[in-house]
């Protein structure tokens, strides 16, 4: 391992994030749990969509691979997301573009924490098949 | 919610895809649908692998998450893939890149729909494991 | 297909990597194959968290897209992990970042691979639900 090596791993312009989880672990009988991650907005969405917890699923994963995005942006800063896992993730909103595509509106201390992070834009994308969601996060 | 906060979330010089697809989904005895949605080189590579199933699974899988990635690229421009979710799909060909990595050749609308979109490259990979098929896109 | 087509397809300044794991296809008993693939850090990493084999296979998949996203950087040159899937893994070592997102640390054959394929930055997230892990990396 040489410095040139860690510059290779540690330098820190851009980020990702990749975020897996089971659709059945989403509980969408409970409402408190909803209210306190996802907006009105996304709620009225994904009780719209065909499959609401694959879509609650889905917004679930994308929430948390910006997390990872924003996180793994900056690697020599001090963690970003210290309120733990399930903290703060209505502050990061997945709204649907006009191209068809997710995007990501951040508020409160979630805008705070990636503009700490030097992040100037997030892409997203999702998907769900089976038993899972996936989701990944790309901060610019 | 400012227009910082927005300018963050939809500025839109990048754009990422992923897809994820249970194997058991694609049926390959399904001539018409192979032949819809792969060129004939794709199906010859696909049927000379351990595990055709799986192989055709992947490059679907790729093919959604370029669909995906070119429409995260331009957020703010109208749906570049509107012939439904299985249109067009043949002209997003994944092929073997020297290196081993697969990689994209467009034809056809799915070209004209990414140079629109403003898309000057596309850099794809493909994992399958158990009943999952997996593949992430960036568009650049 | 045009020559535009092809050089959207096939220009290389980034990669992309992908890799999802069951995660009972790791063998965390043995330990021939644990010192192998991964470093005594990793080891006494995964060893300490509360699912240890979910954890394995997480940083396996790490590992797995970093040399995807290696190969997907520079699509014409020669194959640049040619000695097998298995091996060399353990010179890429997964490490924790102070952000809380993983960071590679490349060694030996595995950071010239990445030198001679002209990477310079890698930035790697990972996630496991249920029977699968998945990460994914962004070569730059």
């Amino acid at each position: 391992e040489t410095s040139a090596t860690e510059s290779l791993g540690q330098s820190s312009s851009k980020g990702v994030g990749v975020d897996v989880e089971m659709v059945s672990a989403i509980n969408i009988e409970n409402e408190t749990f909803l209210e306190r991650n996802f907006t009105a907005k996304e709620i009225e969405y994904c009780l719209s969509r065909p499959d609401p917890q694959s879509s609650f699923a889905g917004r679930w994963s994308a929430k948390e691979a910006v997390v990872k995005a924003v996180s793994s942006f900056s690697l020599n800063t001090e963690k970003v997301w210290t309120q733990g896992a399930g903290a703060g993730l209505k502050e990061i909103e997945i709204v649907m573009a006009e191209s068809g595509a997710p995007s990501v509106v951040f508020s409160g201390a979630a805008q705070e924490a990636a503009a700490k992070a030097g992040v100037k834009e997030i892409k997203v994308s999702i998907s769900h098949s089976g038993a899972y969601a996936v989701a990944v996060a790309n901060a610019l």
